[in-house]
């Protein structure tokens, strides 16, 4: 049975579901999402000057290596003030630093600003003079797929690709068409096949396909890739999702590992420092990635 | 008319009259308050790595002119996270680094526990070589007693005192006796007078006294005390707090001013980054901090 804690995420997720009365804007939004997460001790935020992005610096983290985070948020929410206590936890985890920045959001801003906007952020960050195999990609639900579509997006534009990746709830099918949809639609708290593709509509506007390798990276190249983990939920409408990112790794030879959680919610891992299931899975990615990171 | 955007701070109070079904616990509690403030950008946020405390480093900031902030919260809630957002902000009005620090809560600790901790993080702050004309108290509500009883009880110990002190809605009446109780009685959206001597119950313990100035100043001595600048809502039953500290210190010769912001709520400040009247407030406090610690 899921914790009292984590069940939490799952009251948060179905609150949201009912749109309340007041016009919520997104700051607000974010900060209630953050709601969920506790504040991790030992930790420094810096922000970096000249783009919006955050430096999340444990204290007894290694310097020369870095988690690039990428937040969720359905690519119409979330930002670094969203996921900085859920990205600090996972760095303290890794013991490493962590970046993570905000992109433009849709629907001001359509598909393929926002994946490029995260390639751009791994450029800054190897003009930093961060080694490409001392950096992993993490994100959850739509940073979750792009912690792999950024990668196909960066190699293409002829930079290295990063020591793996760790994506969590990733959103990556855009069709919205797996089969836990129907099997996981009691459960899942939240989303549902109608919301997922008006989502999926706000964000690649009128001439984006969700068959595009830089939207859906199983329609793409996924060979010589690093590592990847993925978690997800098992209560969560999209776990075909993380199931066909997995498979269409190991097809394409990329060493990869899939985590399901019993009971558990879309991103639940946002309850990070309260719930048990949370944590777990935020030491399983710490450990993960010390190992792919060479610490 | 107060502004939309203050009304948000009215709103937040009156939810706070009815508590929820929900066991609300006290990190929720300082989550929901600290909603409340915009993310304010180019601050650094710090732990201190031996105590509970944040250091808020604007980046524009002169290093050696620090504001020791302490937060509100009725001795029973608040911490650092609470209120990292609000001090960040007037920091960056002031153009000086800024401590935050959680001390103890009641009915756990009750006085004098929470104002020796505060002269401990004082004695400290002072240890890391910041000059005490180079330091000014800033304090909201149970924090803004103790911008003033703080002083009092660094002076006892011998020593010296900081350049000045920022109360707002300061709460230094534990009698809770003040004509503006009835006066505001329809205005304030939270408080009233049960519920603050409630409060003073909690914190004074079956011995202490409200009439110790370690717990009222007015009761103590303010002769000799630098500059204070006392900002309260017009709307709040603890308006004549306000008055009576401000009273005190112009007898006892004390360069002392005291702006009463119409129809604001309790700690309106709290809505620094969104509210016009919290960021005029910011404002002005940023121009006399300046002048205080000679910026």
């Amino acid at each position: 049975m899921a914790s009292k804690e984590s069940d939490a995420v799952r009251r948060h997720w179905e609150a949201a579901r009912t749109p309340s009365g007041d016009q919520v804007d997104r700051e607000l939004a974010d900060h209630r999402w953050a709601e969920l997460t506790a504040e991790p001790d030992h930790v420094d935020y810096l922000a970096v000057p000249d783009r919006p992005a955050l430096w999340i610096v444990p204290h007894d983290a290694t310097t020369d290596r870095v988690l690039l985070c990428l937040h969720g948020g359905g690519y119409i929410g979330g930002s670094r003030y969203s996921h900085r206590k859920l990205f600090a936890h996972l760095a303290k985890a890794v013991g490493a630093r962590a970046l993570v920045f905000d992109y433009s959001l849709a629907p001001e801003r359509i598909h393929p600003v926002q994946v490029d906007e995260a390639v751009d952020t791994y450029r800054w960050l190897l003009d930093q003079g961060i080694a490409p195999e001392h950096i992993v990609f993490a994100g959850d639900s739509a940073g979750g797929g792009m912690a792999i579509t950024t990668q196909l997006r960066a190699r293409a534009a002829g930079l290295p690709l990063p020591a793996g990746a760790l994506p969590f709830s990733p959103w990556i099918n855009f069709e919205a068409n797996g089969a836990t949809y129907d099997s996981n639609r009691d459960r899942d708290a939240f989303f549902h096949r109608d919301l997922v593709r008006g989502l999926a509509r706000i964000f690649l506007g009128p001439d984006g396909s969700p068959r595009d390798p830089n939207v859906n990276p199983t329609y793409g190249d996924l060979t010589g890739l690093g590592p990847i983990y993925i978690q997800v939920g098992g209560d969560e409408v999209l776990l075909d999702d993380a199931r066909q990112l997995a498979e269409a790794a190991e097809k394409a030879g990329v060493d990869v590992r899939l985590d399901v959680f019993a009971e558990m919610q879309h991103t639940f891992q946002m309850a990070a420092g309260r719930a048990p299931e949370a944590d777990d899975a935020i030491s399983r990615m710490g450990q993960w990635g010390r190992k792919v990171l060479g610490l």
